[in-house]
């Protein structure tokens, strides 16, 4: 039994805890408002509402009191003896937090966001331009100060700095491992691609060029999100620019999507993802809440669970029997003419192309690997900030076999490294990875899984994902969460092989 | 020239006082999203983001930092050498604001919340069943506790309870000035309510009868509040149960208003009403936002401006034919039929009923100045909170010379006083009077400012407002900036002349 004090430091502790977590979820509601309703001219006081909540929420976490109180709670074993309990998961999981964001000087935090903010601003100006020169010697900063983040965190023996970057967003995750991983894939990838793009019969086009009222639309994904199980007693689908997610807790959870009347792929594509990361926010461990087994895992783990109901549900032919009378019902005779087969086949055209953010389920991971390997290369000194665009568009040839025509759909076509941000792009790719080795695991365990989809049956996916991977917040880390749920450690097999069976089939090799 | 030490304690003295704003502004972004777009679940989770904004904001408001800093600025006469100066009106308010929220012992405000909420429970509760007994003991612990809390404020010699918790709403208002000026309103209104209950030829109910889509209601009332000068690009129009307006800075204010398919003179109204509210927020000064003199002056006051708006300009037979094209473009054949003086007699159509919030402006005032010297009494201890009900449906016989049915649509009707608020009803009337006497300024010093209505002229009013009000936050106190801006003290003779005017005329008496 813990003494009175003893319960009291740890009550005392998730309280501060969770405290930071409420003022965090606070500015996520500003932030849901900045991107969905507010009003044009509101975007420089809602900058420094979100700037006094974002210091108060550091300052609540990082306070000499959260540190004693956690020092006490880890030298007590009641807490402690069992390293698997409740307690000690979180203990553990709070003191990599509070370490973390007490080991960077407020100096270096201050000179980061000054950077970012000039970064940013020079980086639209030099894309609108379409001249990385511009960039360059923003750039040339970032990465500069970025190297010496990292050394303020540190890494493994044997690590490199982009090590310590990437921890920020995928605890655990290290340059190497990416490559391990990413580099069979890389092969496979390509491979598949040529032999896609020398398929002599392709998919049909026209369900992507169907012109479709967005009204009508928006009834049909908010059917569609209903359907697969985002809960919106629990949550609310909005607009915005970039379609997104945010959670400020279990029973609150935003997602947005966006409509052009030429693109219902997009709006749905859109939906069903970003109605994974919010079925993911749903399903976290409601008396959890603000707490490390509330929260989720990683950026990779939560770009699992959106890609796993973009694409393994919502590109798969059950999913397209059972969406197709739905589809009929919304749009009528705008879409009367097109079968399963071609709506189907619409839905997974493959196209190499320039821009990211657009690119369908094979070529997407090209782009990411791509930055991964330039970021890398970029931190360890290999790469000088100079030569970016010339290496950048060296590997669109080779990956991709396009030729970029120039800086503003090449290398200056994301915002991230102007946000002062390395580490973060490979995740996306690890979501992709994990959502294909999830689902088999999934299909092993679930009998009639697809069967079901073409029924309406996706309770079950959803039930199994909240018990194996959402009320597991962050108990482990997210590699070993992967091990555990499948069996195995994270491969791109199961993505090679479900894009080879899928795709093989519908370009008819 | 003060020092540089003197200059960086005036620097952090403001930067405290408006973080402390920043974060009132954040909550209040929180209770928008919360009235109109939260997912019905949200509502625990929100709770606790709420709570913990309000405890910092109060904790960085009150901390001995501020204290400190406040009397150093104090004492310093560069700052207060000049009592008209922005500083040391600045410095005046402030103080005042620290010294309320630092005399209330934290065990006082923690009752208050804890009584507040079980309070309103019951009132909830004892509402639906329509049985005051219910609530009987939870209203005698509210005035017992308001009691004590207004000994904490305390009030001037030969003032009284209500005196120190209406400063909370209205600076510098004592009960006894209200019953000084109501009292003539009270004859005179009474005098005229039965004149015009006498009349042989009421206006028309046509107006009210009208049945129309909501959705063109919506476009029609986005149409009025843009034409009467509130600004889409600095503000929001959204819709709630109840209207209300917030702003969360003069960048960023947010209305609402409410649809009814046979109510269109409600949405209109309630509108027009928030739209009052609005413009002011939006008048404030940008370059004083969190500070003493970017903030409304009162309750009352606030109340004026959308009195205002609403009355003033919103029923007057002026705007009525600046309207009338734009209701038939919006409503087309269904209003087609109806004349200038039926929609307008329909306008200001007068009904003595129970229901304060559904209230013509005749009537509004008389369920007002009962609240208001009941609770006077009950803070006095002349009225046993037993014998409420009585007094309350002796009164309504009295001034409005109607029979209360039931204590639900009796003295069980208002959340107010279940929330532990008292000194609060009054603001209401003190802003229709407000209204009318700044209206009679207006129109001394704005040449043709009603006919100006007629042609779709608002600007020249919202300017005069701008300047002479909203520019001035907390210069003044409340009735002092009565008599700055229309050079005479408040008095029910500018409401009750124009009463008499208008009604009389629709009425034909």
């Amino acid at each position: 039994m813990p003494t009175a004090t003893e319960q009291t430091t740890w009550t005392d502790l998730v309280e501060r805890v969770q405290e930071a977590g409420l003022l965090h979820a606070s500015a996520s509601v500003l932030h849901w408002d900045q991107e969905t309703k507010m009003p044009p001219e509101g975007i420089e006081p809602r900058g420094a509402q979100l700037a006094v909540l974002a210091r108060l929420a550091h300052e609540q976490f990082t306070s000499d009191e959260v540190g004693e109180l956690l020092a006490a709670c880890e030298s007590n074993a009641d807490l402690t003896g069992d390293p698997e309990s409740d307690e000690a998961v979180t203990l553990k999981r709070i003191r990599r937090d509070y370490d973390r964001n007490t080991c960077l000087p407020s100096s270096l935090v201050a000179e980061e966001a000054k950077l970012a903010s000039q970064a940013q601003h020079n980086w639209a100006e030099a894309r609108r331009n379409q001249d990385f020169t511009q960039f360059q010697p923003w750039l040339e900063q970032v990465v500069e100060l970025l190297r010496r983040k990292a050394e303020c965190f540190g890494w493994a023996e044997g690590g490199e700095p982009w090590d310590a970057l990437a921890e920020g967003y995928e605890p655990g995750c290290t340059a190497a491992w990416v490559d391990s991983v990413f580099s069979p894939l890389r092969d496979r990838l390509q491979n598949l691609l040529q032999r896609l793009m020398g398929s002599e019969t392709p998919p049909s086009n026209a369900f992507n060029e169907l012109v479709l009222p967005t009204d009508q639309q928006e009834a049909f994904v908010r059917d569609i999100a209903a359907s697969i199980g985002f809960d919106f007693q629990r949550g609310r689908l909005d607009v915005s620019t970039h379609p997104f997610c945010t959670g400020f807790h279990p029973r609150d959870v935003r997602i947005t999507t966006r409509f052009h009347e030429d693109n219902v792929n997009d709006a749905l594509g859109s939906t069903m993802h970003e109605c994974g990361h919010g079925i993911y926010e749903q399903g976290l461990r409601q008396d959890q809440a603000g707490l490390p087994l509330g929260e989720a895992v990683s950026l990779g783990i939560h770009e699992s669970q959106s890609r796993l109901w973009e694409n393994q549900v919502g590109r798969s032919v059950q999913f397209w029997e059972w969406c197709l009378p739905k589809l009929r019902t919304h749009f009528g005779d705008a879409v009367g003419s097109l079968n399963l087969e071609t709506i189907y086949g619409g839905a997974n055209i493959v196209r190499p192309d320039f821009i990211r953010v657009e690119a369908d389920e094979a070529t997407y991971n090209m782009h990411i690997m791509i930055r991964f390997e330039l970021e890398r290369a970029l931190l360890l000194g290999d790469l000088a900030v100079a030569d970016l665009p010339q290496a950048w568009n060296e590997k669109y040839k080779e990956y991709l076999g396009i030729d970029v025509p120039n800086d503003a759909k090449g290398c200056l076509q994301d915002i991230h490294w102007s946000m002062v941000s390395m580490g973060y792009f490979p995740t996306y790719t690890l979501g992709n990875l994990y959502s294909a080795q999830f689902f088999d695991a999934a299909k092993r365990e679930i009998p009639d899984l697809e069967s079901g989809f073409a029924k309406g049956a996706f309770e079950p996916l959803k039930e199994w994902l909240n018990e194996k991977i959402h009320r597991q917040g962050r108990r482990y880390l997210p590699a070993d969460l992967c091990e555990v749920v499948t069996g195995a450690p994270l491969s791109a097999d199961h993505l090679v092989n479900y894009l080879e069976e899928k795709l093989g089939a519908i370009y008819g090799l």
